[in-house]
């Protein structure tokens, strides 16, 4: 299957632009030799008055047939074999065996989404039968369910060509919604993102989808994503990638005619805390498994640990060594582009190069390639650590901060600094959690995800992740950009007020069709009325 | 039981504001004697520092301590029996009886959350048990519920003195979520908000309620509003409203260093489209129904029909004809305000002054009193509706306009240039419904409540209800503000990940203490794991 670079709007292939990219390859510190065309603002037009007019027609599909949909798209993904795979090498400079492995996960997600579909229950329906002898005025009917919102768009992020991607967490859930895509391809791996953008339309065209419920544009600067999100068609906004790119596409949401919402997953630093007697008795251990988050996938991972907290406690020694060594013997790898190889040493120097930040080590161990990123951990006492906000803020790669901590108090002093997280991770034995209440709970109050006793990389999709966290880790901590419950940003409730049964869709009919949970005058039952 | 005026700081009264002002009573155009202290910026900060402080502790509250809360504000405003209500009386210039069934209503909205509180369910408890085992990376355990997210502001609105205001349809769902509610009186009725007040700290006094659950400030200008809805600690606002005021909070909100969530209805025309079978069959009866639709309440409803849609086909001349009788016949009442009554002349005779648009009917049955709104109602073609947006607008009050189309055609017209709305209904006989899928789409499209054959006043209190509907109906069309699912505006998940047992949550343990519905393994049960 050969790579087009043209614009993907509807079914058809679309270059009006003379203002071309190509893709880069960071190992090499070279480029491919496909040309990507970027979006004109005519194409951007056409792009959405087609998504307007699928909107209605991909609304009224019936969501087996969205789930057939999503299933042809994980077929045509894995029909694009290691092709795929090895573009995608290119590309990002990430491994196969890691590529393979999401795109695996990019596979489970649409096909956890094609199950919920089948099953159906997702909907909400929320029935209250009439009462219409009630005084002093009758009851009427009322029904309610979720209905799809119209067009989404979504940025397809960095650091994970596929998870992330044309067909990732926020594709997955606007299409099984019933709202048409929009994509803005990532400029750092448009091959894959054609190749992707090709299985998705052969997809929707076999499974009968109205044109226009996918396009995918190109660009490697801010002219297409920009229109994008101010075209008045478009009805949310999907984005992982940095706190100033979110906060960016988020100010021109809000400054629209009509607002809509941004779901930006804005970086994090992930903090651990390890409490004194998990710290005496898992020392050694803990220091080696630290070093492997830290340095996982170069450390461009979201849920990377950024900041780890401590106390001059006993086993701080034996934890220190275990950890510096492991990172000193860490392989360096390669980065996904040459500007955040640059912004990764640029950001890690300034940590550095902070009052009372020590180097507890660099690896040494330098993989063959360019954009080679170090794995480096810096060390400062929690009293520095409070008295300088600097040191709160991501260093996207892999780098983390240790915060020595002189007791407990300081500890406590120095997490009630922080600010929103989409996780953070508590190292404690059992029976010490306990003792201290205002640490377990500010760690609660600033998390989207709260772990006991393991690292935050790896990111399960199953219905009860939370993927999502307070500002200004993400723009809206109500929602997740993983699992089932992912939909509910791209959908809305409607309440059907006095409809024949005939007219009201299946999932609120009284003979309850689609055998789906519902709650019914107050009662949550699958039983037709 | 006196009225105090002053603000309620938790549990303190406070007055350090030499800024006073008075209720004003509309129908006299008078003044009643008790002085109101606005609020300080002092007092405001006072008022926010104890509201983060009760954050933590009153999370903890477990939910059925809650719902003793709820029942117990239920119990105060019972006992403050008709002082409260001849108080509202004065203030509002509302009838008796509707107060009396307007304070039924809030008792029951409370009694609602107390009730999903004790049930519990509505946590949405995800649960996905670890599998230890699995290749290439072990499962973990997680655990997902909704939390509080902080304190809540809420701003009284005022042609609800008790639905929408202190203990209304905000505050109630804030409270049962777990947040500290902190609310801005409406200067439109002070006394009721204070008596209101009192019966919310006896509650939460009585109850065991920590410091800093409630306070509610008087402001009858706009500096105690604003400096709530930027103060950092502040974690969501809920306003009704014109649409000027909850723009104005909503910019306010999103330049805020931590953007929050303003949940503000703001006004809606809620259209009402007839198709011709309907018309030939119902047309005196419904001109009887419109007009006793359009004239309640003053017309002081949000979900007050302003915009009548008809062709011009049988059954138009007498479906006129009785609207236009009864709305002559229809008793003036009361407004809210006197700026309320002098714009709502001004934005009727605004519409009565476009181009050819004629007055149907003016009631000529004034009440006595001081400002009264005279039921009115115009008549447009669908052509001049089409050419002059100004039409589309909303006159808060018993005005409706009559657009008159010369076919479906221009009737699909005419409905396609309205935006989001609250409610739409459409008067229709089943079997007609079908030939008009455009129609019946952008009126789905477009509202958050889709009526069937009857008028939008009157919101059932009920589950299913949703009232709500895209903007500029609403900030965000994904929430409602009645009904059991407006406590998600005020809460958002966390996920628990690898937490013994003990540690968990009662919602999220093993054994379902709670006895609730919960999501384990991808099946909704009660059962214990």
């Amino acid at each position: 299957m050969a790579i087009q670079g043209k614009n993907y709007i509807g079914y058809s292939l679309s270059a009006q632009n003379q203002r071309i990219f190509q893709s880069y390859v960071p190992i090499t510190d070279s480029f491919l030799p496909e040309k990507f065309h970027a979006a004109t603002l005519q194409e951007v037009e056409k792009t959405m008055e087609l998504a307007e007019k699928a909107s209605g027609e991909y609304a009224l599909v019936p969501a087996s047939k969205r789930a057939d949909f999503l299933i042809a798209i994980t077929e045509e993904i894995l029909a694009l074999g290691d092709e795929l795979l090895e573009r995608a090498t290119l590309e990002t400079g990430l491994p196969i065996a890691r590529l393979q492995g999401e795109r695996a996960r990019t596979i489970n997600q649409l096909t956890q989404f094609a199950d919920l579909l089948r099953e159906g229950s997702w909907v909400d329906a929320t029935i209250d039968t009439a009462l219409p002898d009630r005084t002093p005025v009758p009851k009427p009917d009322i029904r309610k369910m979720l209905v799809p919102i119209g067009p989404v768009i979504v940025f397809g992020s960095s650091n994970f060509p596929f998870a992330y991607s044309v067909a990732g967490v926020d594709s997955g859930p606007a299409l099984a919604a019933g709202n048409p895509l929009i994509v803005k391809a990532h400029a750092a791996h448009p091959g894959v993102s054609d190749l992707t953008a090709q299985a998705v339309v052969k997809a929707a065209q076999r499974t009968g989808m109205p044109e226009g419920v996918f396009s995918m544009l190109y660009d490697d600067g801010f002219e297409v994503g920009t229109a994008l999100v101010k075209h008045p068609a478009a009805k949310a906004v999907g984005f992982t990638g940095s706190f100033k790119g979110g906060m960016a596409l988020y100010k021109l949401a809000q400054e629209r005619e009509e607002p809509i919402s941004v779901f930006a997953e804005m970086g994090s630093v992930n903090p651990i805390v390890i409490l004194p007697e998990y710290l005496k008795s898992h020392a050694a251990e803990f220091g080696k498994t630290l070093a492997g988050s830290v340095s996982l996938g170069a450390g461009q991972f979201c849920t990377n640990p950024g900041l780890v907290f401590v106390t001059e406690t006993e086993g701080l020694d034996l934890f220190e060594a275990s950890y510096q060594t492991e990172i000193l013997n860490t392989a360096s790898s390669t980065m996904l582009t040459a500007g955040i190889c640059k912004n990764y040493y640029k950001l890690r120097d300034h940590a550095f190069a902070q009052d009372n930040v020590t180097q507890l080590a660099v690896s040494e161990n330098i993989s063959a390639g360019e954009n080679q990123a170090q794995p480096s951990i810096g060390r400062v006492s929690g009293k520095d650590f409070i008295a300088n906000p600097k040191l709160h803020e991501e260093v996207f790669g892999p780098f983390s901060l240790l915060i020595v901590c002189k007791d407990t108090a300081e500890l406590l002093e120095a997490v009630s600094q922080l600010k929103g997280q989409l996780t953070s991770s508590l190292m404690a034995v059992e029976n010490e959690v306990g003792s201290y209440p205002a640490i377990v709970q500010h760690l609660g109050k600033i998390s989207g995800r709260f772990i006991m006793n393991g690292v935050p990389t790896g990111v399960e999709v199953c219905p009860s992740m939370h993927h999502g966290g307070p500002f200004p880790a993400t723009a809206d901590a109500r929602f997740t950009s993983v699992g089932r419950h992912s939909i509910l940003r791209f959908v809305r409730p409607r309440a059907y007020q006095g409809w024949p049964d005939s007219l009201l869709p299946d999932a609120l009919k009284n003979a309850n069709p689609l055998n789906i949970l519902r709650l019914v005058n107050n009662e949550t039952t699958a039983r037709p009325i």
